[in-house]
Formats: structure tokens, sequence, C-alpha cells
């Protein structure tokens, strides 16, 4: 791990375990034993410094996941593999509680880079959808609205999910994916 | 609208508008024509504020849900109710965007009365699917993890719902309620 690697994962999990707004460059720069010149010279700000980090762990965690979405071309499995190894990625980190949350927080040009990403998945669940809806599988229902109750359904787990009960990430994504799949597709169970 | 609700209607608007943080006292009591002493009347603070308004905002618009959704004896019809009027709720007003935003910055004892509604609404959705399951009309999935789906399904609208397009709030709450019943209950659809 670089040291530009290694700053991302100390201040994540320091802003996971105190949050963003108890945290400041200073400790961060203490619990990496670095000055806090030294932490400037790879950030220009706290808040540049947290959208490095949501794009970094989007560009690992992720934009993989929906790469390997991408990569089937029937739409209800590349549904069903999004919801899974999503709700899977929720139920084994907590950090998605801080990034998702604290988003609004930064400037509107980092803002416009992590809705770009979202746009994607929501492009690829919706039109997942509007493809199950042409060849007669999907109900006619909104698909956009469709399209968002799947990532809310799997996003909402970062407000209630026990991080001591990992191993229950199994049940909670084949949960997930049952009753969307199931509620979307006609007449099949 | 008695003086103590003026404030909690123009805070909330405030909020809304220009986020918590953005919105100090001071600000509050200029709009509402009042000196920052004849405010701190009806408050201890901003934060004591936050939590007032919250809970005036449940006991006016959420616990009626839960009560009118407890009237039904038949547990498809109570979630049906709670999924079709909370959805409509978010889809009128974005006030749950901050409220729920902005819940983990209240202090522990006020958190903890929010945490209490938010208890009554998942247990009558749990009990009402451990029901179906007992009448076998619900599939044996995680209840637990099946009744937190549906309330992140319909919590998720304050992130992405175009408060512009209000009309759109009876699709929205057909659409949930559609996907989560067919999802959960057994070959219907």
């Amino acid at each position: 791990m670089n040291r530009r690697e290694k700053i991302y994962k100390e201040a994540l999990a320091l802003f996971n375990k105190h949050g963003y707004d108890n945290t400041s460059t200073s400790k961060i720069a203490e619990a990496l034993h670095i000055s806090k010149a030294g932490l400037y010279h790879y950030i220009s700000s706290k808040q540049h410094l947290l959208f490095l980090i949501h794009e970094d762990y989007m560009k690992k965690h992720f934009i993989p996941i929906l790469e390997g979405a991408e990569k089937f071309s029937d739409p209800e499995k590349r549904i069903t593999y999004f919801i899974q190894n999503y709700a899977t990625l929720l139920s084994q980190d907590a950090s998605a509680r801080v990034l998702i949350h604290e988003t609004r927080r930064l400037e509107p040009r980092y803002r416009k880079e992590i809705k770009r990403v979202w746009r994607r998945a929501f492009h690829l669940i919706r039109d997942s959808l509007t493809e199950m809806q042409a060849s007669k599988k999907g109900k006619k229902l909104n698909s956009a609205f469709s399209a968002f109750a799947v990532i809310g359904m799997v996003s909402w787990t970062f407000y209630w999910f026990d991080y001591a009960r990992k191993g229950a990430g199994k049940e909670l994504s084949e949960t997930f994916s049952e009753i969307f799949l199931r509620g979307f597709l006609k007449g099949s169970d």
C-alpha cells in the first residue's frame, strides 16, 4: 500500500469511527505519524480528502460491481448480480454510511463526479428493467421508480444493519433480490 | 397556528432551503421577526429545536400513518396502507431529507425518542409479514430484512425524488406497494 492509500484508509477508518465533523486533519495526520504539512502534500482540504476517499472507494468497490453486472446479456441476471453484490458490499463494510451521508457537503464539481457514477448505476438498472418489459417478462411499472426502488432497498442497509452480524450478508442479498425480482417480473414466484 | 408552531414551520422551511448547518438561530429569529431571546424562550438550543421539529413532524405526519395502518386486521392491507401513505408523504414534502439526515446529530436522549417511533414502524411491518407467513401467504424470507426492504425502498425517495413533480406521488406509491407485496407474497402477480 503506498502512502496515498494509507492516508485514505486511515482517514476513512477515523471518519467511520468518529464521524466526519469530529475528525480533524490534525487527528488524521497524528494517526498516520506524519506532519499536517505532510498530509497537505496529498490533499488540498479535508473536504478534498473526503472526495478523494469517496472516489477511490467507488473505483475499488462500486464500479467493479457495475462492470461485473454489465457483462451479463440477460437483464434479470444483470440486476440480480447488482443487487447481491451491492448488498454484500454494504453488509461487509459500513463506509457507505459516512460516504453517502457526507456527499452533500462536497463542492459541486466533486459531487458531480459522484453523481456520474450513480447515474451509471441507475441507467444499468433502468435499462435492464425496460429490456425485461420489452420481452414481456417485466410488469408495466414505471421503470425509473422501480430502479430507485432497487437502489433504495439496498442502499438503506447502512442505516440499520448490525455490522457485528456480517455473516448475514448472504441472506440479506438473497432476500433483496428475491423480493425485487419476483415483485417486478410477471406471474412467477 | 400558535407561536410555537410558527417557529417550527419557519425553522423547518429554512433548514430545508439552506441546510441545518447553514441556518443559525439568529437567522431563524430574524425570519420570525422576533428577538433571539424571544426564540430561546421556546427552545434551549438549535439542536433542541431540531428535535422539537422532528418530534412535531412525526406526530403530525408519520404516527397517523402507523395508526391508520394498525386499524386494518388484514396484514396485507396494513402494509399496503403503510407503503402508500408513507410514499405519498415523501413525495409531497422534502422535510424527511433534512430530518432523517440530521438525526444522528441529536443528543442520545432525543435520538432515542425518534428511534422509538421507527421501532414501532418496524414492528408493525415485521409482524404483518410474519402473520402473512403464518397463513402461508408470505414467502419464508427473513422477516426483519424484508421489513427493512420496505422501509428502505420508500425512505430512499428523499434522496432522488424531483419535488417539482409532486403529481407523480400516486404512481410512486403504487409502484412500491406492487413490487414489495408481489415480491413477498407467494405465487401471485
